[in-house]
């Protein structure tokens, strides 16, 4: 369905291309976007912590992030008018939702990593020529 | 860290550039990956059911992406003998365990897209020089 007929189905279908739900789900299961949205868990933050706690983000897409997430309604940006200026960064009641599923899922990962990586080294790598 | 480092750490650290914790999150949470996994939660299915069933996917990016998915240890491939090649798919035990995590957070993306979009049609855009 196209992004402007979302008002009239109920719930979204991610099992379809046009569905906005697609634009959704990248959106949070990006790389930084996962990352902001369970550090911001942890409360308001500066640009710069987000920045300084996220190994290897550029500014640019941690800003870029943080847009598509505050456009989608996931985060609330408050910029003081200061010098230098100051910009925070915090859930909102639909960011804390999804970050909290979100935390489960990278959790998970953590807990599962050596047991994953240990399993892949005890694996055969298959055939590059069976590509189904 | 570096992956043939990872069996000397406890667990993995998402927070970090080298963590091989990123690759099996980007993994999980590639657009295919998730619906893949979610998909395979009804259980075992064929090549060619799941690629009608995710609506947008080439057959080079399922095969990829259900490649990366085997060599993490989520997703079983047996390939039957016969002719026409008949090639099934379905979850390991850890497959289980986060397609069960991912199955929570594509519902509630479902769920909210209506909300999250409505919301975002009521938003004012914000400026493109405000770049953090």
């Amino acid at each position: 369905m196209k992004t402007s007929d979302a008002a009239r189905f109920r719930r979204g279908d991610l099992s379809c291309s046009e569905c906005p739900s697609r634009r959704i789900l990248d959106h949070v299961t990006s790389r930084w976007g996962t990352l902001v949205l369970v550090l911001l868990l942890d409360g308001t933050q500066r640009f710069g912590a987000l920045r300084d706690r996220i190994g290897g983000v550029s500014e640019k897409m941690l800003a870029q992030s943080l847009r598509l997430l505050e456009e989608d309604g996931f985060v609330s940006r408050h910029a003081y008018p200061e010098v230098p200026p100051r910009v925070e960064y915090s859930l909102t009641a639909m960011g804390t939702e999804i970050a909290s599923h979100l935390h489960v899922l990278a959790e998970w990962v953590e807990a599962n990593t050596v047991r994953i990586e240990k399993a892949r080294q005890r694996r055969p790598a298959r055939s590059p020529r069976a590509s189904r």
